[in-house]
């Protein structure tokens, strides 16, 4: 009931004694042979009535007493300037954006719109609300009632200090210079003395997650029964109000909630400045894709998702009934790409949802992500497929040093790493597999010094050799080419010159992969041969009607390369778990929100 | 075999006398008591290997003599210049894009990598053939043999003329100018005289469709079985070669194949000059969209397909096995850009797939295609939000004729169609529901007298209403808004002033619409009472965690819309079918290519 001028209205209020008699008075109709039934229910009917009114009248009677109690028995002479927003409510003052209050302000009166973030009392006649627009974009509202007859009064500012936090406010207010910067708020230089107020909104009274503690970094990833997580997080609700007691140190790490603490309150988790900033980044790496590849002249075109069969490999894909077939949830764009390379367009990208039925529970796995995949014409070899794959991740990397330099920022501020090491132009490194392997072997920990140059890495042989490079080379980002012919797929065109290994490479970002491409088979003879090896049946669902668009129509040479935005995302901010950066992650054991 | 020089290298040669009585050969190890089982497998063996020497030996005097009596008893001086492209065949001459060719060029060698669209032979010493570059960009290319030692032989022209359709090529020639310009060709001014002429992928002997073929209106859009589509495609070839041989005069519409030919066919499919430029047109599409929200401050997000509940209804929803539990696909990003909002992202918008289980096979339908949604907050009333997706659209449309004006003009050229209308600006047409319906009473045909303001529209209801409107004011493009509360979805806010309609609104094109919207209910009590009022259960799942983000935490007014991009294209290009807009349209008949 916070969002009330008058709170105390609504308290039980004791009914007069005159409406008691109203209702049990008889009918002057009724003769003594008692009244009829008709009579009955007439009298009933009035003094229901009568009653009714009585009532009405005492508490309207209760109300006045109940807000003159609240006024301190004035009238609220500032009864206006608060409350719920209704429809009719207006503030006419200009709108100013909180990242736009400057020095010209000072003395204005504007209106804002936000979310009360923090909220405290001092005294009976004042208060502070912390006002968010946006983000981090936060100001210091003040509310301080002032002698009789002015526009603040002790119920409003007791009104205002009273509202649910997170509560969407309609504020009007004098811009101002606070007697000292306000440290809690990004607009630290000025505050606003608050003139009108108008709840839009209303916030819970108790919020699921706090929005310091929704920007405190996760505390763990598990996302198992919701009991337990609840449990979990009970227990770091209590250290934090332990430690907050102790009144640490600013700067000091409070801890954070859970993972599925956070994902049960979508609402308050994207609130969180950190959230927002994580989002922008990915936003940003998506548009720096398309951007390069515009400039590039590459067509974006769009893959289906519903595909008739489980062309690659069929493991880990998910099935559906399909009317009277089954349908399947295509697993990458791949063919796809290749039929837009058939049909004629030079070069193409997507961006777009792709899935895997794959049941790993760990960081960097999700059953719903977001590829970004390229595949253009090679004009006279498969360098250019690669090398444009690299040029387009350094625009990303150099892109968002520079277009989210703030936001970066923002987030080392809660999830610290260092800075993603970019190398110098002209210096980028492009080693084979095999060059990668004789590194392992002669620098890397003592159980790499066997690995074999015929074997895809596992994920801490990856990260070892990415170390290596890091340490030798100065960059988070690097190629390893040619890998074995071995690990991959049946249409990675085998090296000419040697068939051991492919024109395939992988990319890397601080020892993790984040990125797979190399040359196709545009041949159908090579195709089906190669087919034939993988142990794979050429006519098999799918694998027929792949083969067929390469014997439909001379298709040229062709590679490419799809990459993983989350993990782009993740890896470059060193993030503990792609579920960071996706907006609705998906994992084998959640599908909300 | 047309791309390998020597044709008749391949025809059946007759074995040399010789190859036979060396297999019938007796082992001389063998005594008059008959030779030994082991004896008798060696000496079999042995026979084997020299009838397979013999054989090689044979086959290689054959290939020589073929080789020289295709070379007319001349060496073949000009052979390094043609036959199929190696790993070492290079040209070093600069490449030209078509598009760029010009009166600078005249006399210049260029190279190119083209397909070859068609090819004809003039006597024994010339050939034309048209080289496509990409989309509409091709040249006639010209192959005429000298006298002896120069570089083009009899054998290149024979072999060029021969080439299948459709095989991709990389060619050396001069740009001169043909005698009259060469209609069948875009770049009509110039021609190509071919030097050199390497096959980089050949194409089939027979196409599954022809580019003519391709590049004509699609016949029909029925995918029943193949058997049938096949069928009728055959009656189609007839019927073409009947009035091809009847010479038609030009600019006569010849018939096309039906839609399933086409997808069975996706090379040649996608080929065709109008599906590519029908391509750019929908990729300019999304690509304005975004633009525009971005430059009013939107920010992009990503909802998920895959989802927990089958919260909007649940019928015509694909439902999957997901690990132990049941997944959905989305139907609508509609929850997801609420939540956003809820999180305090103030505009967002998201454009990706969307999932249709609906048994509809009308050119009107598809299960999975693209939608553009948007959704933000509003400050003072809904129409912020409409007008915003009305500015959008007109932002696209404008965009639209700017950018893609070649594009539209080569649709038309096979998709007749009328200018779509805009209105001037500032006279918007944006009727209410219940004005629309007057004007169909009023003016509309005898069978809409009785139309009420309570229900919503038919299909040829809607198409009425967008003829009147189109000759009353002039435009194909308006908003019916205030739709009747019985037609709106349980989140549609009821208009304050009038509950009987909602602050909501649907958008045309030429009389069908392409878009929905409108308010959404914020406060979470009311929203409950709506959904009771709509007979759902609000503890039902999806329902309630959707309730739930409202209580949360207090979510300001908001509303926004759904653009389907399928059909955007596909109206304001008049074409007969959203599946000519689809890269890979699925309907309930079709999960490939």
């Amino acid at each position: 009931m916070a969002d009330t001028p008058v709170p105390e209205a609504n308290k039980p209020v004791e009914q007069p004694a005159a409406a008691v008699p109203a209702a049990a008075a008889g009918d002057e109709e009724a003769g003594e042979a008692g009244p009829s039934k008709k009579a009955l229910k007439k009298a009933e009917a009035k003094a229901k009535k009568e009653a009714e009114k009585a009532r009405r009248a005492a508490e309207h009677l209760a109300n006045q007493a109940a807000a003159k109690a609240a006024a301190g028995n004035t009238e609220d002479l500032a009864k206006d300037s608060y409350g719920p927003a209704l429809p009719t409510t207006k503030v006419e003052s200009p709108r100013v954006n909180l990242k736009n209050v400057d020095e010209s302000l000072l003395g204005k009166t504007i209106k804002l719109r936000a979310w009360i973030q923090n909220s405290r009392m001092q005294g009976a006649k004042m208060a502070f609300v912390e006002l968010r627009e946006e983000r981090d974009w936060a100001i210091q509202g003040v509310v301080a009632a002032s002698p009789e007859g002015t526009p603040v009064s002790k119920q409003m500012v007791k009104w205002i200090g009273a509202l649910n936090l997170e509560s969407f406010v309609l504020v009007e207010g004098k811009i101002e210079k606070p007697l000292e910067p306000v440290k809690s708020v990004r607009v630290s230089n000025y505050e606003l003395h608050i003139t009108k107020c108008y709840v839009v909104a209303k916030g819970p009274e108790v919020l699921g997650m706090g929005l310091a503690v929704s920007n405190r970094p996760v505390a763990n990833f598990d996302d198992e029964d919701p009991a337990a997580a609840a449990a979990a997080d009970t227990a770091v609700e209590e250290a934090t109000k332990a430690v907050e007691a102790a009144s640490l140190e600013p700067g000091a790490v409070l801890p954070g909630a859970s993972m599925a603490t956070h994902l049960n309150n979508p609402a308050m988790h994207k609130r969180s400045p950190v959230q927002q900033a994580i989002s922008d980044v990915r936003m940003t790496t998506r548009k720096l894709f398309a951007e390069y590849l515009d400039s590039k002249g590459f067509n974006m075109f769009e893959p289906p998702c519903l595909i008739g069969a489980a062309s690659e490999g069929g493991s880990n894909v998910f099935g559906l009934p399909y009317f009277d077939k089954q349908a399947f949830l295509a697993q990458s764009p791949q063919f796809y790409k290749q039929i837009e390379i058939a049909g004629g367009r030079k070069r193409v990208y997507c961006i777009g949802p792709v899935f895997r039925a794959e049941n790993s529970n760990t960081p960097r796995h999700m059953t719903e992500f977001t590829g970004l995949d390229l595949e253009m014409e090679i004009e006279e070899d498969y360098v250019e497929v690669r090398d444009m794959l690299e040029a387009t991740l350094l625009f990303i990397f150099r892109g968002l040093n520079e277009r989210c330099a703030e936001q970066i920022a923002l987030i080392r501020s809660v999830y610290p790493s260092e800075e993603f090491l970019l190398p110098a132009p002209g210096k980028e490194v492009r080693l084979t597999f095999a060059e990668g392997q004789a590194l392992l072997r002669a620098e890397g920990p003592e159980e790499y010094r066997n690995v074999s140059d015929d074997e895809d890495m596992s994920t801490p042989q990856e990260k070892a050799l990415g170390a290596l490079i890091r340490e030798k080379y100065n960059t988070d980002f690097y190629i390893l080419d040619k890998f074995p012919e071995e690990a991959r797929p049946f249409y990675a065109l085998e090296d000419p010159a040697n068939p051991k290994v492919t024109n395939a490479y992988d990319f890397f970002m601080r020892g993790q992969e984040i990125l797979s491409g190399g040359q196709r088979i545009h041949d159908p003879e090579t195709l089906v041969a190669r087919i034939k090896k993988k142990g794979v049946d050429p006519e098999s669902p799918g694998i027929k009607e792949y083969v067929d668009v390469f014997r439909s129509a001379g298709v040229p040479p062709h590679g490419g390369g799809g990459i993983g935005l989350d993990r782009v995302v993740a890896w470059y901010l060193n993030l503990p778990s792609v579920h960071l950066c996706s907006y609705y992650p998906r994992t084998p054991k959640r599908l909300t929100p």
